[in-house]
């Protein structure tokens, strides 16, 4: 029996950065916060702590910021892309890298001036392992409700469920949604297939009529795989966020799905991936 | 030699409220978080737990939910001060309300469907004594950024001054704004008042060439005293989200402005007052 | 009518600062979270950006870093006086200095080593004037749970109570206390000060048989009072952590205050005022 | 190509329960949050919202309330099997439960009295398919840090290095571990099994002179290992939590080691495995 090192990886986590492109008159702004996680042979670090083979996460984080100006940041999966193929092209130990991105939207208020839109969060993920590369787009953080057109009933029941069935609740969640791109999209096409998927799953979320959050989730990544045939596969995860009607009757008053309360915990959490039969096998994207 | 207690106060905090209003095939939306804070001659509960005066504060949430069925929610600043009234009118042992309104926004998607704007939250606190009533209207969480137009030169120096001064500089922050009304504004007005009073603010941050954002936030504040008369003064927090630009120069690359290091603390905090000099005195509105 | 500028503060928050004394072989730290806020006359920079009065932020940052070296931390209301007054003497235009401190806890693990202790967060608030000082300790996040000796019933009722009465309930809070010295204490005197007051809230929470979380507050004023005659006034905030019991009679249970669920959101908040009838008037303590 | 349901389960999340053990004139309390995910035959709610296989969240809920009453708590292992089991072998559509919990200590203050401790969160995650059972337990939050016996230096260098060698660093991280058990603990040795790997991690941090975080981690690992027989396989996640030395040379002074500043982001992470070479395989336990 001996002790052994299984898989590791390390970086620089939450590197915050704005980039402001200068070009014209009217200046653009890109509010990023990037993570970068690198693997290989790295044996002699965890071991007796010879760091010869260490890139450290100061000069990963130095890269981010320099690769910025160097080369601009565009779009966000580009640049990880740009990222990722660098440290591994660079660095002999290096064998793999993930390069993850969060980009925080802004409005535009003048040619100078933004305010931060809190919508959703854009993610990209991207992975490469010397040879080949891996895209996943995504977001989070986007908070939908609808207030009609959702029902829950006709479930199973045993000793411990008292749940009144309902043709008639709120249905309100906080998409968190990652997808996998099947094939290349061109140079400038992850914007633009980022708000096409975005679109689908909000027009699915507001179109379907729902007979419980998994059939809305199944529909909002149908949608997307409908409608962008460049994504493989997407995966899901739908926090149920409650919104219970309060009783009024001991106030002698009939709500009539009127008021709610919005309750914090527990939640219910509904996860899932939509995919193609047809998929190519998902490597090391995940 | 005795101890004795002083002020008190006590209330139910954080009353997640969603109310759907259906009067038309298209639902309106309004998501709240309500708390009351009631004060009065509640000596007997402190000293011997005697709670005969006592409102619980699971009454007080009732009524909260209680009220937005039978009345609506209409601006939450009647919405607060219809239960203020309630509170100390209804109970006699209290002789003091305040309710604090926030009001998060939310986008129409469709009829029936939404999507959370994460935009600032909206705030009304309203005090009532019994006689008399106060509002203060705000916002918290509205973050600005201007690319240009802000410079930081000329300060003070002493042993500990490290700081290279600058003529082009990001300037960015989290507005947090409150303000009080001198007039009362019409049952309508309160949400044509904000919207216009938190304009005024966006147009001042991003049109005020800023030597400081001391002078940025008095500009803020006196284009709201400016356009708004029915507004007396206004209290504004803006910390410093500083955002420092990344010296290149160890990797042979000119930095220029364009890439920037966004930190989360420490940061600046300036914090100001502007009102008029002929406002009525503030009560016990603050 | 103009439009003026009132009352005015800035300074630099948040500012994180460990200090490691090397005296001995055994290492101690001092783990804390400085904010400084000055005002004084600094109309200049407000209305035309003239910053000539400003000392920056920045340089009150390095101020903070610098004393620490320079004077050690030692108990952190000595440190903020220091700080407090440094500022006010060494600046001509700044006449009002208040310095936050909250200081994190770390239990010891060996010479070098330390673990965080979650437990409460220590702070001080010192306000200086120029010719006088005002010292507030406090704390927060001091987390206390009862599941005996709270009943809460006998409360007044209206339309909207619905709430059982009870005698035996779980009476839980996060302390947030804040207490005015009403003497100076002794150089060494802060941190005994601390504990004892410290400790006497927690005596007073755990052996008060409660009849409404007011009372317990009073008895854990009233017991700091009764100990520690340095002490001239204490204010508590207390929010109600309800612990509600499940009702398991749909199972065919009976739960006998054994299973409770712990609810986030709306809580109660009780907060209230402990003083000596002679203690000295408060001046800008708070 | 057919658009098909890949991966899917659904559970509640973050059920907050406090139990309060009477059996005694000594209570004994244990504050859990407890979060189930099931998965099985789940395809008709997602593509026709037929919920006839669905357990409701809310009846997921109501189990563990009601297992608390009915079989107790005990050590969270146990409660988290009792579960997983129940809800595979009680529902004919659920082929696989994960049920996992986070524990939150307490002190005692007195026989019905307690302080949350704020210390590392214990943790527990049990999988289950019918037929096999996994344990894996852990903890999170344990925060420690070294003022001595850290160094970092020999690492690689390229364009973008520019951190300085050192032989004398702070190091500080906030332990995420969970550990994989290899063979059946006794009934009663889940509690004693934990606080003895908890302990493991802490001397291999505290005794280890580090020249790496990868290090020191591989040390707490094999440490754990070295001394639980019943442990297969430990991953640890520690965030590299950064105390930079405060340059004073432009005051005039010499830091020596004493002043730091603590910065939230970017931070280093650095994540790895260790297992024995003859530990069973994984199954489902991650």
């Amino acid at each position: 029996m001996a002790i052994m090192l299984g898989p590791n990886r390390y970086g620089k986590a939450e590197i915050r950065l704005l980039h402001v492109s200068r070009d014209d008159s009217t200046h653009v702004i890109t509010d990023l916060n990037v993570s970068v996680a690198l693997s290989g042979e790295l044996t002699a670090t965890h071991l007796s702590g010879d760091n010869s083979a260490v890139l450290t996460t100061d000069a990963q984080k130095n890269t981010v910021f320099a690769f910025a100006k160097e080369h601009g940041v565009g779009e966000i999966e580009d640049f990880a892309l740009r990222l990722a193929r660098h440290f591994v092209a660079s660095q002999e130990a290096i064998t793999f890298a993930r390069v993850t991105v969060e980009q925080y939207p802004w409005d535009r208020l003048g040619g100078h001036s933004f305010s931060r839109s809190g919508r959703e969060v854009r993610t990209a993920t991207v992975s490469h392992d010397g040879t080949d590369s891996w895209v996943v787009s995504g977001l989070h953080d986007l908070t939908v409700l609808n207030s009609a057109g959702s029902e829950f009933w006709g479930f199973a029941r045993n000793r411990y469920t008292t749940l009144a069935e309902t043709t008639d609740r709120i249905l309100a969640t906080a998409v968190n949604a990652q997808w996998r791109h099947a094939t290349p999209v061109s140079v400038t096409g992850w914007g633009e297939s980022w708000c096409a998927a975005r679109d689908a799953m909000i027009e699915a979320f507001a179109g379907t009529h729902s007979y419980s959050l998994q059939q809305t989730l199944f529909a909002m990544g149908q949608r997307v795989l409908d409608t962008r045939p460049e994504i493989a596969e997407i995966r899901l995860s739908l926090p149920n966020k409650h919104h219970f009607e309060v009783d009024m009757s001991p106030f002698g008053l009939v709500n009539g799905g009127e008021v709610f309360y919005a309750s914090d915990r527990p939640y219910g959490l509904i996860e899932g991936t939509i995919r193609r039969d047809d998929a190519p096998p998902p490597g090391k994207a995940w």
